[in-house]
Order: structure tokens, then sequence, then C-alpha cells
């Protein structure tokens, strides 16, 4: 609990109406979008600028309460629920583009912009902010920052990290540093930018960020292959890589993924297929088509039952939007849903999504299985009921055994969406014991007192292995 | 000095032959590519395995003996002279390029493979290692990833830290950790990959790394502007990237830098410029035929007096040549050549390279200019006599003024080639006090015992901005 002193030296600092301790307040921001994760924020604050930022972090400090920063709480890793209570951080009145500049290509924003309207904002001026995470209607770009947020463009165009270029950050001591800058290239010092992107909140805050812009690709094409079976849709997407073309996109949807989504949104998928690749190319307009081309032709040759090239816009987009949907169409289904992102190696991905077929038969339960083949990265997800205690026990020993596969297929326990408190008693595995001392020792470095978003990354208590 | 009983624990861990200490073997690596910062290591190992650098680290943390890992010793801040003296680390025993795994687009590679091996003999199989810093005949990948090395497709390509997915480090107290993976999307805690590459040795020694690789492009155009004023070349550079074209290379040399390659390669340079940008597009055939004759125009259209596109690939190799040699050329010119990095926002160049002249003519030290101009990452290079003390002072205070403008620009110390120990005394200005403070914090938890590469990044004292 915090005292009353406490309250009113925060309101000293915000004004009264920027820091709500109601119970409404406090019950709104006691959960992010993982399951199971619920806890009451003490209260919960709005600051104005970077300086507001620093005096409260100063207070906090002092006082020894958490800090919890937090953009739209689209985190699926429990990386943003303020488990250990303390103070939660909201962006919303720092929420605007305050340059694009065209000469270098970069835009200068605060943490509270939604994804899309960044992206929306700068392709309006013939640019692009490729980093496109499936949340990006509602997410912030704050957020995405500190998860290092993936997406569907990830194959071609990598993540978030690789689109930013300078940060304006608030130390957990209270100092507020500026890295990098608008520049391509910059080795002075440790690049404590790349350190801080995906860093969940635990090592400081972002008050500010230059994002890398690139020119807006002149045409796109979307495509989408239907198959009979898993390894054929995966001996399409090795085909693709080893063509030498790069797709923008290439996603997948296994069938049970399929059928939610098409009861969901309508748009005429095969219900009955294994799988169906979704995808798209990008740039100049004769290279789409001619890659597109190709790319169908590969489907064909691999047994797709059927390849759909989007002859409107507006067909793209629904295509599109049906994959977007995946998460939400699967979510109805059931009273919960756990959403994971075990990656592995592009190569392994036929034997990764067959091991999580029997994994999921092996403890009787449900997994519907999405995600960015091309980059390795899967979303197996879990229809389950929170209530049902032997059936969750049942559902996390399956991710157990999830992650434990990823990593022997020379994987990582998440791709793009942090460790939170949800998976930090796996790090370990991926990390290893001495990688995770190293880790330690980095948030010691930062945090001493271990007051930003404490509890996440580190667990108390670190899983054995179940396999191996 | 080191101890007898020091020098036979190593031969014990190495066997004799790959532990030097003789006086020719100490001399040969009492320097690297930096003047002026000559000093005598101890001893000069040559490890065999990662085994053997992890026993070597845990001897030398006993003894706390200093540990200099050193590539080709190209470095030009003086990142890899053993300024304090300790253990000379050679990596020739380690490089062989392990793996090529065409599936995933990888290279698993030790540190002492030669740059232009991996790039060889990548693209001898349809792949692409983008990074090519001028020095590539000779650096090793290690050195490249040790200093985040830049090159001239950064523009387009981003530089060697885009590149590395993994990475197998000996850390300072000998453990062995293995990061990242062969994962296009890993957030599974703090990003030590990243963290690591451009740490100059000073957190760890890099045994294995895991490269990215992308598809070869299939066609290649060179093109070279003449300039009568460096504004005209500046506009040029501006005004391709507003048109939406991102090139392969973009670099500029000023009047005497050209002056100085055309005595050296003979290629028909005209002597009389101010500037010429040499301008290269890779991709698809048509793009880079499209992309090649609009930036022929744009030249035009700048005042280009002459526009010369390449008609063989002999020709391009011809000019790529004569970029390449200029560090070389210039240094023909006088007794010591002092090689700087100052980098600025792509918009600035004109200005910059104003300065530079300005600051020269002040200072009466001769200064020629060459560089990345697409990427804003310039090399200013003195040409000096190390012997002349009053002459040394002068080049100093001008770098010192050079540097403070850059960062009056919105720029950095250093764009590529590093901190090392020769900028370590202005790295302040870049990155601020507090954040000083924050990278020491992050030394200090990797290395408490300052065994890695002592004295780089952080010097003694901090120069006092001489501007501003």
């Amino acid at each position: 609990m915090i005292s009353d002193s406490f309250l009113n030296r925060l309101k000293d600092i915000l004004g009264p109406s920027h820091v709500d301790h109601s119970e409404a307040g406090l019950l709104t921001y006691a959960y992010d979008a993982t399951p199971n994760f619920q806890s009451k924020p003490d209260v919960v604050v709005m600051p104005g600028n970077t300086e507001e930022v620093s005096k409260i972090v100063k207070l906090c400090l002092e006082h020894e309460v958490p800090i919890v920063p937090r953009g739209s709480g689209t985190n699926l890793a429990a990386g943003t629920a303020p488990t250990q209570g303390g103070l939660v951080l909201l962006f919303n009145r720092m929420d605007q583009i305050l340059e694009i500049d065209k000469e270098n290509l970069t835009a200068t924003v605060q943490p509270g912009v939604i994804t899309q309207t960044i992206c929306e904002t700068v392709e309006s001026q013939g640019l692009f902010y490729p980093p496109d995470p499936s949340s990006m209607k509602i997410s912030t770009i704050g957020g995405n920052i500190n998860e290092n947020s993936g997406g569907l463009r990830g194959l071609k165009y990598g993540v978030t990290k690789d689109y930013i270029l300078g940060l304006e950050v608030v130390l957990p001591n209270g100092d507020i540093i500026q890295t990098g800058g608008k520049l391509a290239k910059d080795v002075a010092g440790y690049d404590i930018t790349k350190l801080l992107v995906g860093s969940e909140g635990t090592l400081g805050i972002v008050t500010e960020a230059i994002l890398k812009l690139i020119p807006k690709p002149e045409h796109k094409q979307t495509l989408l292959a239907v198959y009979q079976s898993m390894d054929q849709a995966a001996e399409t997407v090795s085909s693709i890589i080893a063509q030498k073309i790069t797709p923008a996109t290439l996603e997948f949807m296994d069938q049970p993924t399929i059928g939610a989504v098409e009861e969901y949104a309508h748009i005429g998928l095969p219900t009955e297929a294994e799988a169906v690749l979704l995808i798209e190319q990008d740039g100049p307009q004769a290279i789409v088509e001619n890659d597109i081309e190709q790319i169908a032709d590969i489907c064909e040759k691999h047994g797709a039952l059927e390849v759909t090239i989007a002859e409107t816009e507006q067909e793209a987009n629904q295509l599109r939007e049906g994959r977007r949907a995946a998460l939400s169409a699967i979510a109805r289904l059931s009273p919960t849903t756990i959403l994971e992102d075990a990656t592995v190696p592009r190569s392994e991905i036929a034997r990764m999504v067959q091991a999580i077929n029997q994994i999921a038969e092996k403890y009787n339960v449900g997994i519907a299985t999405f995600g960015h083949a091309g980059d390795g990265n899967l979303h197996p997800t879990c229809m389950t009921d929170a209530r049902d205690e032997d059936e969750m026990e049942r559902v996390e020993k399956a991710f157990e055994e999830i992650f434990a596969h990823a990593i022997e297929c020379g994987g990582t326990i998440t791709g793009e969406h942090g460790v939170g408190e949800m998976k930090s008693p796996y790090l370990a595995w991926k990390v290893g014991e001495r990688g995770l001392e190293a880790m330690k020792n980095i948030k010691t470095a930062f945090d001493p007192h271990n007051i930003m978003n404490p509890g996440k990354m580190f667990a108390k208590d670190t899983k054995k292995r179940i396999t191996i």
C-alpha cells in the first residue's frame, strides 16, 4: 500500500486529475491481455512530459514503489500486469508524432502514439514504417518498443528493433538520457538503444523514440494457397526461400484456426483444408507480379489444392484481415485463450507443428496453431477454461513440452511476445543458467532497487527442464 | 610483467607453440592501424577452440592480466592496441566457416575468418553477406563484430550488427554462453547479442557467430558523377533519397581525395573537380537499370559536370577500387595519416564538409574528406607527421572541433570505427555524463575486474567541450 503523502506528492507533480486511485481506475489497469495474472495496482498516473516521468521515478525510487509502464495492455505474457502492485504509468497524454523528417527518413514520436496511426501518417507521405504487430490497431509504439514487437512483415522487413534509431529514456534513478540519433551508423559506446528495445520496461522508461522509415513499396499482391497436408505447406515455404524470393508476408494457419476464422469472418476459407498459407509480396510492380507468379507455381508444384491471387485490394484486405483476426476468432470458442509464440528455425516448422499436435493429443487439450511461417514464429493457441483446474494443469504441461521441443529444434520460448511474468520460469531453458546470470547482472546495473516492472523477465524459481 | 609460472600455465593450456613471448612476436602485436598508440603486450596467444579461450580468461582473471582480443588489427581508434600490456588473443587458428545453412539463410563462422572469404564463399552459393568494411580483404569477422563495422553498402543494407543472429561468447569470468540462434525473431531476455556487437572486446570474447544471409542481388550497376561544388553533390544525395531510391552505395570523395586516388590508381578521375559521387544500385536487372537512369538524371539536374555509367564489370570494379583505395592513396602523401569518422544526419552532409574545410584552414592542417554520403558517415583524414609536436597539437584541436560540430548537427563522434582509446575522451560529448555512467555500469556488470581490453571506450579523463 502506498501512503497518503506519496499520493499527495504525485498530485503535486502531475496535478490531481492525472492521478487515479479510484477503485474503478485500479480495476481497469489490474490486467493485460494475458489470462490469470490480474492484480490491482496502487495508483495509476498519466504524465504529460519527460520531466514529470523523471520526477515520478525519483519519488518511486525514494519509496521503493514498483513502476509498470503500460501502453494499451495488449501484452500476452503478463508483461504489463501490475502483479506486485505499485504504480501503473500511462502514456495517453504523450501521444504525439513530433516530426516526420523526409530528408533523413525518420519519425520522432512519443510512446503513446497508436502503431497504426504512425503507419498511416507516414504512408500518406509516401513513406513506410514496416513493423506491424497483429495488435497494431490498438497497440502503442511505446509498448512495441518495450516488447520488440514483430508482426506479419517480419520475414522481409525485420522487427521493431530494426527500426529504432534513438531513444529518450528515463533511467531507474530518474536520469534522462538520449541514445542514438537520426543516424544510420553510430558506434559511440554500448548500444543502449537496442538493449532497451525489448527489455519489457525493466531497465527504464522510453519517453521518446526516433523511428527509421523507408520508401513506401510501390505495389503489393496477396495470394492464398490451400493444402491438404501441413508438410506440403512447409515444403512450399522452404522452396520459396530456396528460389531466393523473400516475400513481405508468409503466414500459416492450421485446420482449427481456418475453421475458427471462417466461422468468425465468412471469407470463404476451405474449412476442411489442413493448412493455408497467406503470402504477400511488395515492391516495384513488375517484380511483385513476377514473384507472385513464381510463388503460385511453387505452391502448385507442392500440391496446393487451390491458389487464389487477390484481384482487388478489397479482396486482399479480406484475406489479410482473416489472418489478423485469428486470435479473436479462436478466442470466441472458449472461456480462456492462451496464445504462445514458440519460435524455431524456418527449416523446422513442419516438425514443430507436428510436435504441437502430438503434445495437444497427449495432454488432451485443444490447440490451434497459426503464425509467421516465413520466420518460424508459431502461435500455438490453447482453447481452455481457467476455472477448470485440472485442464489448466494439463495446458501448462503441454506448453512446457512445446517450449522444450522448440529449444531442442534450435528455437526459443518467445519470438515476439516477450517473457513477462508468464514465461519467466522458462527463460533459463533458452539462455542457460549462465546467460540468465549475465542478464540479471544487467538488470542490477540499471535498476539496483528493482523498481522497474519487478517480477517480470526473471522468476523467483526457474522450472526444471521436463525433457532431456 | 607476467610471471614464468603464468607463462607455463598458458603453455599447459595451449601447447608451447601457441604461446609467443619472443621480442619479435611482442613487437608485431604492439600496434594496430592507429598512429601513436604503440605498446608491447606481455604475451601473444593463439587458442584453437572455445574451451581454451575460457581457460585463458579464467587464468587472466586470477592474475588480473589484461586481455586484448585482436583480429587483423585494422582498427583505427586504437581499440586493439595493447596499451596496458597483458595478453593479445589471436584467432588465426579459429578461422573456419563451420556451416552455410541454405534453408535458414545463415552462416556459422569462427572469429578468425577473413570478411572477404565469407562474402566470396556465400556468393558462390547464390547468397549474400552485405557488410563490406573497406578493410574487408584483410579484416576478420571477429574484428567486424567487435567494432560493429560498417562499409560501403550500409545505406541500403545496414551494418554488421544487422547481420548477427547469434553468438558464442566467453564472458570475463570464463563462462561460455550462447546467445540468439538461427532465428529471425527472439525476444527471450535482454539482447546480449546486439550489446556484444560493437562492444570493442570490453565485455567478452566472441568465439563463434551465426550470420544472417540474404539472396544475392541479381544485377548491379555503377555510376560516377563529377561536381564543381560540394553543395551540388549534397543536393544530389538528398534528391535521390527524396525520389524514394535507396542505392546500395552512395559514396563521396572531395578534391584532395580525388587527387590522391588518381595519383595512386590512375583511373582517369578529374583531379580538378571539387567532389565526386560513386553510386551503385543492385537488385533485379530492370529495377537497377531504371534506378541508375533516374539517378543519372538527378545528377545532371543538380549540375554534375560528367556522369559515367560503368559499361563493364571491370570498369565498375576500377571505380569501386578507387574509392576503396582512398585511405591507402592518402596515406602515401605524408608520414602520418589520421582517419576519423564523424557522422551526421544525411541532411547535414554539405554543412559538415564545409565546416571540416573551415576547421582545417583555421588550424592550418591538411584534411582530405571522403566517406559514405548516403548515411552521413564522413572520413575526414588528416595528412600529418607524428614527429611534429606542434602540428600534432593543432591536428588534435581540429578533430576536437570536428567532433563538436558533428554533435551539434545531431551526429556522433564515430559512425563505424569505434571509440577505442583514441576517442574515449570524447565519448561523453555524444552520450552525456549520465549516458556514460550507464555504460560504465554495464561494463562493471560484465567485467568487475576490468580485465577485458582495459583503457578502451572509457577514458580516465573526459575532455571538456571546447565549443558551446
